[in-house]
């Protein structure tokens, strides 16, 4: 496993904020080289108390090719911009985590289950019992990692502009935050879907909730 | 620069979507190789028609410290949930762009302030000249990076679940989307804003438009 300044164990104060980050999404961006360059890939993810679990399918392509190689795996939750005085402090507020060392690609059936259930159920709670659950063949052809939750760092940054106090705010200029939301909309039925099925209560009541 | 089969120049037609992705959003996740493992840090962008600006100072950090290492960026924007009947079928619908080779760390003074320019106007249009522009010893303080937009691929996902014609329509169960919408909320002043300072219009107009 690699280590790098920024590379650390988590202080019990950080474990709280780094599964509250996890929880609160379901898109991670998984970091891995290929040919020797970095390649960021958007996939989903789960987690239990010492696993994230990453579906290692991504645009048709395994991403288990490299046994042993570390990896890189970020969730970014963006809840704003921050804009001040000054083009310098201008950022973003937002609660990243970031999960780093080298996965093992799940193969025991029990063990590539569970980590599926993890993740649906991460993604949308109540679909793993509602859905078909997958089959062996389905199963065989699911690319599953397991990162150690141990190796991980997290970022938050939040609240107004840096620059209030400083000589800019005499520049009269207007400076704050602009919220960024995410919400949930209507569940939208598949065309195919013969008339007379609705949508079941664990969809329905997310509509219009928060996401992030 | 690196190729593999998945990294190929665009032809016309997804330059197209390249640019509408990459125009919907203002971050991204830059994948670089610390220490021989990849890092993933949330990060934000600009462009003109030949270049991406990445931020590099990233976590007080800069990530210009390996010249002709090759980077990865990833633009990702979430449009729902794809819920099908069996969990195999299962995914997201998103639309993601990745731009990759060698980027260039700009040192030229006029081009590193165009740079940040266009990465101001792109998160925020209307700020670059309300707000107070960097100073030679800020620009000297921030890391730019630019990757030619030459290579780079776009994966985009969209519609219904894919099983509505397949054994499992049988099942009975429901299947859709649950679509996720990011929109802006209302401007929230700096704590320490004197009072009567009230927010530009390119930045109210902001509030309540649709992000993603």
């Amino acid at each position: 496993m690699t280590h790098t300044d920024d590379h650390r164990t988590l202080p019990r104060t950080d474990r709280a904020d780094l599964e509250a980050i996890l929880d609160a999404g379901f898109l991670c961006h998984l970091g891995v080289m290929v040919d020797g360059a970095p390649v960021v890939v958007p996939t989903v993810y789960g987690r239990d108390a010492r696993w994230l679990y990453v579906h290692g399918t991504v645009a048709g392509r395994s991403l288990a090719a490299d046994p042993g190689a570390a990896v890189c795996v970020t969730v970014t939750h963006v809840d704003g911009l921050v804009l001040a005085r000054s083009v310098f402090e201008h950022g973003v507020n937002y609660r990243s985590a970031m999960v780093h060392g080298v996965p093992r690609v799940l193969t025991d059936e029990d063990e590539k289950l569970e980590g599926l259930r993890r993740l649906t159920e991460h993604a949308t709670p109540g679909q793993w019992t509602y859905a078909r659950q997958p089959n062996r063949k389905e199963l065989a052809a699911t690319t599953l990692l397991a990162l150690s939750l141990e190796e991980a760092s997290v970022q938050i940054r939040s609240g107004a502009p840096d620059d209030g106090a400083s000589a800019d705010a005499e520049l009269g200029l207007w400076a704050g935050t602009l919220p960024l939301n995410g919400r949930w909309g209507a569940p939208t039925a598949d065309p195919l879907l013969p008339v007379g099925i609705t949508a079941p209560a664990h969809i329905v009541a997310r509509a219009g909730t928060r996401q992030g």
